[in-house]
C-alpha cells in the first residue's frame, strides 16, 4: 500500500520501519526532519508537508503527542497550502493511533466522513521498544471496512489487535482507560513503597511479593523502577502521562462519571510538574508521594 | 514436627491438611468443631481449647480472621484456663499466618520474648483454592534461626517463600502492603469499567486489552469477575477487604504516611458496607463506584 | 453615563435597574427578549443584538452565565452583523461582572487592548436577592483609571468593592476561589449532617452549634438547606456550581497547584449530575454525600 | 455546689476559675501540680489525685486531651489507690467537657450508671480566651434532670448551651463534627490561598472578600493566620486537630459514613506530622497544601 506517516518521534519511527520491512511504499513526515534521516536511509520518501505526505496515500498513520499536533497536522492550513485532510484522497483512510481525546475522535471523525474519507482510531500500547520488537498491542476502532483495510498494517507493527468497535472514538477510550490503569498502579506503588521505606523496611524483599502476587512484567518494571528511584530518562514523560489523566477525566466528565483515583493521580502529576519534574519519567510522581511521608 | 494448628476455615483447613500430608503430627483447634472433621480424618488430633492445642507442640500455627481473634486463642484466659500462650513450651515457637496489625504484631513478639518463645510472622497470599494446591506465597520475619525451623513447614503449604526481615512485624506490614495492592487494582478497574459502560461501550474488549498489557492472572480474574458483576460467592469477604484497608491505615498512621489512595478505598468499602454489601467479594466495591455514575 | 448591558436574568435584571435608578442611560440586550420587559418599563432601550447594544456605551457590561455565553456575545460575529467588541468605540470599558475562566479574561484583556477599549473585569458575590437589594459585593481588577472610571456603577450595583489588581484576570481568580470557598462548606455540611443523621441524632442542636461557632450567615442558610433537603428551587443551579469548581481547577492546572478538595467537590457533582441533579441548588451535592452513607 | 476539676491546663484552668468565682467550692487536680498554682489562690482545695478529688463532689468536671487521659484520670487504678470512678459517691455526677470519642462515652455511660452516678457530657467550644471570657459554647447531652443539675455550672463558664440529646455521645459526636467543620475551613484556605498566592495575587483583597462573604469573625481569624503563615504559638496543637479529625473518622467507620473531605485531612495532617510540624498551630496544614503546589 502507499502510506503516509506523520509523526516519527520515539514511538513512530520503529512504527514507520516496520511497515517498511512489510514492503509498504512509505512517505513520512516529521516537524524536526532530523528524526527522518534512518528512515529514509530505509527507502521512505521524506515529506516537506502533511499535504504534501498525504497527497497520494491510501492510508495515513498519524503517531502525535497529543489533539493539539494532530489538529495542527492534519485540520490546519499553514503558509498558503491546504489542510493535510483537504489533500488526502477520497476513500482513502486516516488511521490515527495517538493517544488523543475521545471529543477530538469524534470531531475527526465527522470531519473524514464529510469528505468521503475512512477514519480508524487505533492507538497502541507499548515503549519504543515494543514498536521497535513489533510487539506494540494495537486497539482499534471504525467501520469495519475500514479496520480491515488497516489490519495488515497493524500486524505488521504490532503482536495483536483487539477490535474495540465500530466508532473510532470508542479505541480512543480503550486507550485513555488502559493508560488510567497504568497510572494507577504507579500510584499504588507509590504509598506502598512510602509505607514500607518509612518504616524501614528493605522493598527487594516486597518487589520479590509484587512478583509473585501478579506475576506481571508492568509490575516487575515499574516496581523496580520506584523501588530504586530511576526516573531517568524517561520512558514516557510525566507531563504526557499527567495529559492522559486529563484526557480520562474530561471523558469522565463527559460521561458523568466520578473517577476519583483518576483526580488524586492528577493532583499528584501537578505537584510533581510544581516541583520541576515534567521531564521525568511518569513514574516519578512516587516522588510526590515520598515528599509527603518526609522521606528524602 | 509437632504441631498445633489454630484456625481451621476456608484457608486453615487445608493448610492443615497440607502439614499432615507431610508427615507431621498436627493437633487441631477451632471454635466452630464442625469445621475439623475432614481433619479428624485425615489424622489430625482434635483440642478441645487453645491451650490444650498448643501444649506440647514445637511449632503453633494460627490462621484465624483478626487481630482480637488472635488476641482470644492465645492471649486470653477463658474460663479459669490459662492462656494458650502459657501453655505453650519455652523455646517452642509460634508461626502467625494470619493477616493482623503491625502494632498487634509488635505485641505478640514481646509477649514470646518474655516468655522464652520463639515468633515468626509468615502471612500468606493466595486464596482457598491456592492453599488446598500448595500454591501459597508467603513472606516470613523473624529470627533467622526461628524462620529456619518453620521453613519446612511452610514449603509443605505454598510454592513460595520471600524473606522480609528479622523483626516479626515486617512480614505483616508487607502482607498489608500487598492487600492494599490488590484493592487498589479493584479500585482502579471499578473506575475504569464504569467509564467504558458508561459511554455504552462492550467491556470485553477491554478486558482483552488488559490482558495483553498486564499479562497478570490477577487482572484476568478480577477483570472477569467485575465486568459480570458477580460478586457471590465472596472469595474474600467485603468486611475482611475493608478491615485489611484499616490495617494499612494504621499502619500509615503510626508512620506518618499520608496513603491517600487507601483512605479512598476505605471510604468506598464504608459506602459499600453501608448499602448492606459486608458479606459480598471485595472487588464489589466497583458497585459503589458504579452507583456513583448513575450506573444501574 | 451611557451603558450596554447584556445578559439580563436573574442577576443581570436587578443590576441592570439599580443603573437605571442611578440615572444612568442604559441600553439592554438580552438572548430572551422577554427578560427585558421590566427594564424597558423602567426607561431602557432594548437592543437587537450585543452590536446594537453596545454601539454607542460609554461602559458596555457583561452578565453571562459562562465563557461560552460571553464570547458569542461580545466576539463573535453573527448573521453578517459585526462582533459587538468591534462596534464598541475606542476608549469605551468592557466591564465584565460574568464568572469566567482566568485563561478567557486574559483572552478578552488582549482583545480588548489591541482595539484600544478598556476591559474590567468585576465578577460579583450575591444571590438575586442581594442584586436587587443592591447588597452584592464587588471583586474588581484592571488599569486603576478604568477601574476608577466603573466605580460608580458598582457603587450603584453594590454594598462594597474590593480591588484585587491591576491585571483584570485577578478579580476572576478571586471570585472563582471564593466560590470554591462556598463549594468546600457546602461538602463539609454535607459530610458532617450525614454523620449526624446515620447516628440518629437531630441536626437542629447541630445547626445551633453552627451558628454559635461561626456566627455567618452562609453558614446559618446553607445549613438549614441542608438539613432541611430543601434544594428546589435552586438558588444557584448545580450545573453551574459544577462549572466553578471546574475553573478552579482549570486555574489550579495552569498554575500547578494541586487542589484535592476541588478534585473531590468536582467528583461529587459529577455523581449529582449523573442522577438527574443537575437543575437542583448546588447544595444539593449533600444528597450525593447522603447516599454514599446508605441514607434514603 | 462541691466540685472536683481534673485537669486545669490552658482551657481547664479558666474554666475552673470561673467556677470559683461563681461562688462553688472547687477541688482541683491536675498531672503538673504546678498548673493548679493560680487556681489555689483564687481559693481552690488542690488533691493529691483523681480519686482524692472528686472523693466529696457533687459534680466531678474533667477536662482533658484525649481518651486516654480520661480513662487515666477516672478508670486506672494507680499504685494501689482505687480508681476516680469508685471515689465518687452514687448520686454524684461526671460532667465530661474533654473532646472523647463517641465510643469511649459510651463506655464512660456504662460505667457511671453501673454505678448509681451520672453522668453528662458537655464538650466545648472556644480557645483559652474565650474559657477566660467565659465565652465558651458549650454542647451538652445526658439525662435532663443531670443536664439540669449541671446547667449553673455551664452558664459559669460560657455564654450558651445546646442540648444535644439525652444520650450523652450525642454531644461528643457534635463537638466532633464541629472539629471538623473547622479544619475543613482551614483545608479550604489553605488551596484557596495556594491558588492565589502561586499565581501571583495578593492575598489580602481575597481576606476583605471572605469578611464580605462570610462575616465570620473565624474566617477572619484563620484568614489572617494562613495568610501570614503565622502558626506558632500554636492556639491548638496540630497533633490535637489531627486526633480529632481521627475522632471523626473513628465514628464515621462506626457509622458507616464515607467521610472523603476528613480522610483527605487527615492524609494532610500526617503530612504537616512528617514534616515535624505537629507542634505547629492546626491551621499549619496550610504548608502542607503549599509545598505541594511547590510553593516555598
Amino acid at each position: 500500500m502507499k502510506l503516509a506517516f506523520l509523526g516519527t518521534g520515539n514511538m513512530g519511527a520503529p512504527m514507520a520501519l516496520n511497515l517498511i520491512h512489510a514492503g509498504h511504499e512509505v512517505t513520512v513526515y516529521n516537524r524536526t526532519l532530523r528524526k527522518t534521516d534512518p528512515l529514509a536511509k530505509a527507502g521512505a520518501r521524506l515529506a516537506q508537508s502533511p499535504a504534501d505526505a498525504v497527497g497520494g496515500a491510501d492510508v495515513a498513520i498519524t503517531m502525535l503527542a497529543n489533539d493539539q499536533a494532530v489538529r495542527e497536522a492534519m485540520l490546519a492550513a499553514n503558509a498558503g497550502q491546504r489542510a493535510a485532510i483537504d489533500a488526502l484522497a477520497r476513500g482513502a483512510v486516516h488511521m490515527s493511533a495517538s493517544t488523543i481525546s475521545v471529543a477530538f475522535s469524534k470531531e475527526l471523525a465527522e470531519a473524514h466522513t464529510t469528505r468521503g474519507q475512512g477514519y480508524v482510531a487505533a492507538p497502541v500500547l507499548g515503549r519504543p521498544e515494543a514498536a521497535a520488537a513489533k510487539k506494540l498491542w494495537i486497539m482499534a476502532a471504525g467501520p469495519p471496512d475500514q479496520v480491515d483495510r488497516c489490519r495488515p498494517l497493524m500486524e505488521a507493527m504490532g503482536r495483536g489487535v483487539t477490535i474495540v468497535g465500530e466508532q473510532p472514538w470508542r479505541a480512543n477510550l480503550a486507550k485513555i482507560a488502559a493508560n488510567f490503569m497504568l497510572a494507577s498502579m504507579l500510584e499504588t506503588m507509590a504509598e506502598a513503597f512510602a509505607l514500607i521505606k518509612k518504616s524501614g523496611t528493605d522493598v527487594h524483599p516486597f518487589l520479590e511479593i509484587l512478583n509473585a502476587l501478579f506475576s506481571s512484567p508492568v509490575y516487575t518494571n515499574y516496581g523496580q523502577i520506584i523501588a530504586g528511584g530511576q526516573f531517568e530518562p524517561a520512558g514516557f514523560r510525566l507531563t504526557l502521562g499527567s495529559k492522559d489523566v486529563g484526557l480520562a477525566l474530561a471523558a469522565a466528565q463527559d460521561a458523568a462519571v466520578p473517577m476519583p483515583l483518576a483526580s488524586l493521580i492528577r493532583d499528584h502529576y501537578l505537584s510533581a510538574i510544581a516541583h520541576g519534574r515534567g521531564d521525568a519519567d511518569w513514574s516519578a510522581l512516587a516522588e510526590v508521594v515520598a515528599r509527603d511521608a518526609g522521606l528524602a
